[in-house]
């Protein structure tokens, strides 16, 4: 079974990384730059541990609009064009990955 | 039930948050760095799942590690100084928090 | 847009849900079992949480299971037939139910 | 370090784990039989996953309470009898396996 990931790499993407994921990205950077000020700071463990909380919960809505990218650009387009088999291994790969399974 | 945190933030800690520490929060910003400029860069959606899934890790071993810190120092301090029900109420909510429960 | 569900109610799965799920399932309810009489005997609450967490991951890999049955079966079948909005809107609701977001 | 366990299984609990904690672990079993009858009769994926994430949002929260009940009685106790380092220790490696670190 192939990578897919070749593929990918070499042709374009109908659609690039929209703004909105762009946007993310940037806020849990400074979600982090936040973190970082405040354990420097000394600052209290119970208030550094519910920033940390809310810097994982961004990460994980980056990730499900990125998996939802994904899958409506290049699931797609690989099941219509018969590489089903390995979108789908692909596709249960990452989520055993995030799911530390 | 009066919060532990002004207490705190008045006190001196006995133990600065440890180099172990600032360490991992520098890792993590770095990581999601690299995860801003994939997304720049338009990489393949799995390559940058991956990347999350390894910095959400990260965010989990480092809450792990100033859980670990505060139940050793601010914890039981406040144990033996007779405020356990506010400090295991301020512990489990922190808990709730990061399970999103 | 219309929910998918009905469709799959009244379509005969090419697939059942196979042994392997129904096997998976049976063991989680046995451990689950087993925590119960944990609880019942008074056990030592650490011991009882190492098992909770087994169950939990035992659940997740349970769940890992179903969603690469659905995609294999009726994912493929519905982006095949130009249903693919729904099926990858109600695949990330599922998503985001199981990561609580 | 020894370990903690042997002694408590050695002394009597001052509180048995609560009715409430009870209740849940019966509901959580009844929701995994509701789980494997979806499964037998071959209903749709995504109302099963729907029942899965519900299922493990009760076992979070029966953790959390047993975690609660723990932290109350055995640590409050182990830590005012001086066994902190080994308490905290075993609390964090609870906390490792449930988050699968």
């Amino acid at each position: 079974m192939k990578s897919l990931k070749h593929d990918k790499e070499h042709h374009n993407h109908s659609k690039n990384h929209n703004p909105d994921i762009q946007l993310r990205v940037k806020k849990i950077k400074g979600q982090i730059g936040g973190i970082e000020k405040m354990i420097e700071e000394n600052r209290y463990c119970i208030d550094i541990l519910t920033q940390i909380s809310a810097a994982r919960s961004a990460l994980d809505s980056l990730a499900i609009k990125l998996l939802e990218q994904h899958s409506q650009t290049c699931l797609v387009e690989d099941i219509k064009s018969g590489k089903e088999d390995e979108a789908i291994k692909e596709l249960m790969g990452t989520l055993k990955r995030f799911l530390q399974i």
